[in-house]
């Protein structure tokens, strides 16, 4: 299911979940911001979440996966839904006639996009060096914004990004997957910073330490001695035989 | 949007957003059990979760408000969404369709109710005994179960209630929410015993009391002296004034 143009999705309205759609909140992490990816709407000023449509006969995880390989060219992604959202009005009909209209797509008044959809949302936590941002047929760019600087958002997605930081920060300390935000080494300072900027306070360096090693899920890397300073950083790397699920 | 007969559900199809579905796990606590509200479906062994359809022009909230209410008779009801359960093969035609053909209930091979669902689930912590258990057209019968003991259950339902509880129990401490499983007024230890119930755990009971008291949002009723003894323990209640939302 890849869709090399805006017409061939129209097209494909009877393949999809009618009604349903998926919306992912892909969080990056760089130079102590929160990031989110977003796409620029054709002929428009809005910008979008990533989002697609779910096959007739598969599965919504895998369809979140799919929507996400799609636009960050990643596979191994951590993903978990927050919410689904279901106000009747939260989709209008003006937007995507607009768009199908700047582009030149003939469309009849029972076109199955211009209907109400219940949309199903991820967040997703990904290495943001490792992102190739690809924009989909909706969009004419993919690029990463900070998540305390949103440019005007599509629909509820502002609501859903809202949503998607909430329970971010819930899930933080009970299952950390903070550390799904990072290169594959870090420092203690780095995982500092990138629970500081999802939380928003600043947390004691000493106390933090002692957490995240008592944890158990951390390895210590190696020193490298070549020419770098004997006062560099450890760096740490997330222990995988000891993840928690 | 209230049916009398499963007849006059599937009559109505064309009235509800096309597959998809809610249902509701719906607990109570009582005797130190958590109890889940189950209904028989007719003709049946098998126990399913309160659920429901979705009105073309209805929000989703309002839809599971709507089930809860007709189940359970209560208006104000806590609720929270705690997944979306969308596998291609969690629905089959095979027990549906047993079901309409029990029931004398024509069907053609497209009837909307056969095709594959997405289910919206929520979960509700009611006041046991406020709750009058109400079957719906699917169930000739409708009562609680303990949620250590569950009978044979429907499609993913087992999974939906494990997942439930998953999200109650990382809420219990977050937003506090094991009040609205008490009546209006409880003892400390009453409230104890909830937590205790659904963590599966005992806590340490000094502790608890002084964290609970710590929160400021119970307020200490007045005791009466009508009769009863002096060393009867003291009563609290939630006070609304300070719920965090």
């Amino acid at each position: 299911m890849l869709f090399t143009s805006l017409k061939d999705v129209v097209n494909n309205g009877p393949n999809f979940l009618p009604q349903l759609s998926i919306d992912c909140v892909i969080f990056g992490y760089h130079a102590n911001q929160l990031k989110v990816l977003l796409c620029q709407l054709l002929h428009s000023d809005q910008y979008a979440l990533p989002g697609g449509f779910i096959g007739l006969q598969e599965d919504i995880g895998d369809a979140a996966k799919r929507i996400l390989a799609e636009r960050t060219g990643l596979t191994q992604i951590y993903l978990e839904q927050f919410g689904t959202f279901g106000q009747p009005q939260r989709t209008d009909r003006q937007t995507h006639q607009r768009t199908l209209e700047a582009c030149g797509i003939p469309y009849g008044p029972d076109l199955w996009l211009l209907k109400r959809f219940v949309s199903i949302g991820y967040y997703a936590l990904v290495d943001y060096q490792k992102v190739v941002p690809t924009p989909d047929v909706f969009s004419g760019s993919c690029a990463w914004h900070d998540s305390h600087a949103l440019p005007p958002l599509l629909f509820d997605h502002a609501a859903m990004i809202e949503k998607a930081l909430d329970m971010l920060r819930l899930m933080l300390d009970h299952k950390l997957v903070g550390f799904n935000l990072l290169p594959d080494t870090f420092t203690m300072g780095e995982l500092q910073g990138v629970y500081e900027t999802i939380l928003n306070q600043k947390l004691q360096r000493t106390n933090f330490q002692r957490k995240m090693l008592s944890l158990g899920i951390l390895e210590r890397v190696e020193k490298k001695y070549g020419g770098g300073s004997h006062k560099a950083p450890y760096l740490y790397r997330f222990d995988t035989k000891t993840t928690p699920s």
